[in-house]
């Protein structure tokens, strides 16, 4: 097909404190390297949609206050290509902006929605997917989405039914979605992952853009209405201005929540490329290849670890003796500013950091 | 009596690791501040002596590497009242270069040895007992030791029984030792605090000059041997090279040990005064005011901590957030170039940081 038909959006602008205390509200994951790479996750993520469709195409939504960020990582990007937001409202409103953009610049654009923050390692599986999925949108008028054949009863991911069951996925083919059901407890993503006719879904969307419009309109008009007629503004003087206000008094919405669990469009495209959405830092743990005997993993300078076992000591700096004694399933954090010590599971991480949402930790979030 | 006879030997020459990493061996315990008094162990040693005996009867034995360090807290100190150890080779020899020192200088010398790392709260009381024990030793021909009524079965002392029994302990007079037992297990620890005729040594030692010269003499020859007339060196410019031989040669020896555990001669005073020998992380955590319902005590910035009990959080620094969860009994220890995570426990503590002896921790020592 004509990939100068074919765009992608990256999404980038998260600010999440899950792996708190390396990111900071000034720095999110998504502009880290946590799992020691070499390369941000960002960058990552540009890179590897370079290889399927031309620089020009690759569009970065992020908050304003990213935007020096998203520079240092990619500074050949364009400006026309950096859409900024000015108020943080989840993934909806975000990919209307990009949506009427995209229109505005060609009728016939296809695009995909890409996370900023996934490990997707065998990268060539990866292109050639998401090109057959760009040829399926263009045949096909649906919601496409990437799912991921699930591993364990994981209660961090949404999962989505396949119509047809457990057979209609043995084709490989995009299927159309019975359901879809977000961050279930254990007790169901077991029942999920028993029955066989549930995927992860990846949070990776494609579709044409004028598909994803119509349905926009149809399940979102509170939010869409607010953007009516800026298709003027776009590339004008006054963008900023429309976008500011259209931002303020629209909603927060997922994409997942306001569009993909209403239309009757959503698809799912059964995916074998390996994907990880390393969101925290137990499943970071994974990632971390330097480790011991006893399974404590370290991203740090000298660690001297004894009665410990299960736990990561992370210290970004890389200069000091860790000693540690008596840990077990723990995670040790030392940046310049904040130490944290707290067992590893998300659970217990999440509601514990909760807490710096707090005054008087304004300072260390 | 006349105070112009009575002298004391401050002993600061220990490099311990029991305050690791706070402690180093470049800067030892006696010259910090650990229990945030405001000043160091030293200096309030050396306060403390000054308000009973003359300024320039008070020396200080250190180790030449700290030269600088007692300068630094003592700037008034006179350098012929600061005896430089060249090998660190425990308290006896120590003992035998002030002892030749001070009957050079005074053969009617009397002297106190005192640690230089203990805390002492009740200043008046110390200073009365320290008069009342030169007088005894001026009429009494004893090596005096000072003891302290156990509180409980400690392992960490050394434990002194009396003659006479519990009975001889009510006149609060000094008192013949019949034994010395250092560090004794739990066990007897127990049977020891039950009987009611045990003491605990406060390391604290107190003679005429002259007897503790003729018992040295008498129980460490070997040792003495090597001091053998180097009265005539002292105060010249070939002292530090005949010191400096002597020492190379000699054993490593404890006055309790060598001297104290062997001697008929030894007595001990039953004190009032309140003394704590904070020489561990876990005698420490009783001196920490800054402490949370959960008897978290803290000498840090700011600290978040959750599900945590019993636990010490360290940070000279002040600088950091230190947020924890889950750690019962522990202590955390935040410096500059080392973190420590580690059951507070004494014994746990002292056999993990023995580890710090290999030579790939050399520069965290």
């Amino acid at each position: 097909m004509n990939t100068n038909n074919c765009y992608c959006v990256i999404m980038a602008g998260g600010a999440g404190t899950r792996f708190w205390p390396v990111s900071r509200v000034a720095r999110p994951k998504q502009f880290l390297d946590v799992a020691e790479t070499g390369k941000t996750f960002i960058r990552h993520t540009y890179d590897r949609m370079l290889k399927i469709i031309p620089k020009d195409n690759i569009l970065i939504v992020t908050a304003g206050r990213y935007r020096d960020l998203v520079m240092e990582q990619i500074p050949e990007l364009e400006s026309h290509n950096l859409l900024l937001e000015p108020y943080a409202k989840n993934t909806a409103p975000s990919t209307i902006y990009a949506t009427y953009t995209l229109l505005k610049r060609n009728p016939d654009a296809h695009f995909m929605v890409m996370p900023s923050d996934y490990i997707i390692e065998n990268e060539e599986m990866f292109a050639n997917t998401v090109k057959d999925a760009f040829e399926y949108v263009e045949k096909n008028d649906v919601l496409l989405t990437f799912g991921v054949v699930p591993t364990r009863p994981d209660t961090n991911y949404g999962y989505a039914q396949v119509c047809g069951g457990r057979d209609a996925l043995m084709s490989n083919e995009p299927v159309k979605v019975k359901t879809f059901t977000e961050k279930p407890d254990k007790a169901l993503a077991k029942i999920f992952l028993g029955s066989g006719e549930f995927l992860w879904n990846a949070g990776m969307f494609l579709w044409k853009a004028e598909t994803i419009r119509k349905e926009m309109e149809k399940h979102l008009p509170q939010v869409t209405g607010l953007f009516k007629g800026w298709e003027h503004a776009l590339g004008t003087g006054v963008e900023e201005e429309f976008v500011r206000k259209a931002f303020a008094d629209c909603m927060n919405v997922s994409l997942a929540y306001g569009v993909m669990e209403k239309t009757d469009m959503a698809w799912i495209y059964p995916v074998q490329f390996d994907w990880q959405d390393v969101g925290t830092w137990e499943s970071l743990y994974n990632y971390l290849t330097d480790r011991d005997e006893a399974k404590n993993a370290f991203s740090a300078g000298k660690v001297l670890a004894e009665d410990s076992k299960d736990t990561m000591v992370i210290s970004p700096e890389k200069k000091k003796l860790i000693a540690i004694k008596g840990l077990e399933d723990y995670i040790v954090v030392d940046t310049e500013d904040v130490l944290l010590i707290c067992p590893k599971d998300d659970k217990k991480f999440k509601d514990f950091i909760s807490q710096i949402a707090m005054p008087e930790f304004e300072k260390y979030r």
